[in-house]
């Protein structure tokens, strides 16, 4: 297992990525890197470690890193430490993708690397917040900002499939994020997809509950799954982490995560913060372990191939 | 000072709206109460009074209530608790209305009794959240749902005129709600709104310090307004609300607030959640008192008309 990590991703990179790297590396002696970004950075990380660790890293040398403004497109040069590190991991010489770099720039490059999925026109972020009764998983969380129907229900069935693979959890219950509970309540986005949604099949026995509302995020006892469009879902996410930060810290269980994993392309990708500490550039390392090591891409990506065989819905715009 | 309350109001109206308005009661002397609804429920909260207190509450006997579903303008029939309660306000017989019924019909009723301020399409319902440093006011939490730019830097305006008479913060600080603090951040409808707010003129010495992120609506760091739509308002405010409660309780400041203000129409109005409980309901009174002894509304409706004076932007749609 080799994670990819992106070394000039991020507000305070190189250095809080370094530092990151380091914790992460430290706290799992399976893990190897592979580090992108300018060969002398590379090196004073390599340089802190133990000589027994140092196999354990390689480098792929790159100057360009891609600015957190902008077009992310445009922005994504084919020379931009996110695209080496995407075209590592297409190539098999590392496992999984880890960056603090723009959003934007980071789902364009895995775009470009590794291609969509059947039927996913746009990728989704998924964050896991830790609730009373288990893992929640939220998205979109920023991939895309758009409220269309058929996107919020492509993200049901993706997050559906995610929460069984890499929670285990049968037969998610899948929830809409709104204003209220009752049908009919929330905005013309809402009320579209609630419908769509509904009439669909979800992968691994997932069940539509309906609308699910801002606390059972946070709570978690009414949805596996809460699915929103990714401006409402980074914006809560915030809010979520703001409410710990001013209650004095996190629960037990664990606050609001500052990494998420990108659904829809063919390659594990982590998206870290771009205000990323170090703690957080190592838990997004190690959840990009960890989906790598359920081999949960490739099963979400069967969970789904396997519906779309069965009915032919496509996140394409549906009429409502 | 006499606040109408509309007893059928609330998923578990009456009970929880009686048992709110005997806690408000208790809690300031100076509280005169209006019970908006069946007699039999009026008479039954007076018989749990002091016989010297029964003068300090009135009785507007009215049969009908407002479902939670639907749509709201059919729904606020002429003879409905919300309807008498706005109307016992318009008559003089009454300062506030509190209302936990349906937002959307209580909203209807408030504009229909009371008539929008000049140049308000869209009245906004603002939530104070206590932060750091001192309240956050966070609007709209689901006076209406869509993001249109006109109606989000109006709204901007109205937040600066509440922080400025409500919290007596001077040159208030206004923030747009976004995914990013860069320029260019966010969906359609912030990049739409951000020069809109930009280039209008702020009531009371407001400064738009551009777009805020989700934390700092629970922490305040950065803006004593933060201005949203009212679906993603609703939802984090709910997020928050949930994040307290996973975090073992709110912080010693207070919490996510259930009650908020509405500003845009002539009169005061506060809602509390559908799902309010007895101090919910009872914070709403307190609430409503607060605004009345402030003379909140004629002061924020004054400084608007100050400011539409000096200038001629309205609540019209801004073609970006």
């Amino acid at each position: 297992m080799r994670i990819a990590v992106d070394l000039l991703g991020g507000d305070d990179a190189p250095a809080v990525v370094v530092d990151g790297a380091l914790r992460a590396f430290g706290a799992d002696p399976d893990l190897r890197l592979l580090l992108v970004g300018p060969a002398e950075v590379a090196d004073e990380l390599i340089a802190m470690l133990r000589p027994d660790d140092r196999d354990r890293v390689a480098v792929r040398p790159v100057r360009e890193a891609v600015a957190m403004t902008g077009d992310p497109a445009a922005l994504v040069r084919s020379d931009s430490t996110i695209r080496a590190a995407v075209a590592a991991v297409a190539e098999g010489a590392a496992d999984a993708v880890v960056s603090a770099g723009s959003t934007g720039a980071t789902v364009t490059a895995a775009v470009l690397g590794f291609g969509r999925w059947s039927g996913v026109r746009r990728p989704a972020l998924v964050a896991t917040l830790p609730a009373l009764a288990g893992p929640v998983a939220l998205l979109d969380v920023g991939g895309s900002l758009e409220a269309r129907p058929a996107t919020l229900a492509r993200h049901a069935v993706l997050g559906a499939a995610y929460a069984a693979v890499v929670y285990g959890v049968s037969e998610p219950r899948i929830g809409l994020l709104s204003i209220g509970t009752e049908a009919g309540k929330g905005d013309r986005a809402r009320r579209a997809a609630d419908p769509v949604i509904a009439d669909q099949p979800l992968p691994a026995g997932g069940r539509y509950v309906g609308f699910v509302e801002g606390y059972d995020v946070a709570l978690g006892s009414r949805a596996d799954v809460v699915v929103t469009d990714g401006f409402t879902g980074n914006v809560l996410l915030k809010g979520i982490e703001g409410a710990y930060a001013m209650a004095g810290g996190p629960p037990a269980g664990g606050g609001a995560p500052r990494a998420a994993a990108l659904l829809g392309v063919a390659g594990a990708v982590v998206v870290c913060h771009g205000a990323a500490r170090a703690d957080d550039v190592a838990s997004g390392i190690a959840l990009a372990a960890h989906l790598h090591r359920r081999r949960a891409i490739a099963a979400v990506s069967t969970l789904l191939a396997e519906l779309t065989g069965a009915n032919r819905i496509t996140d394409t715009e549906v009429t409502a």
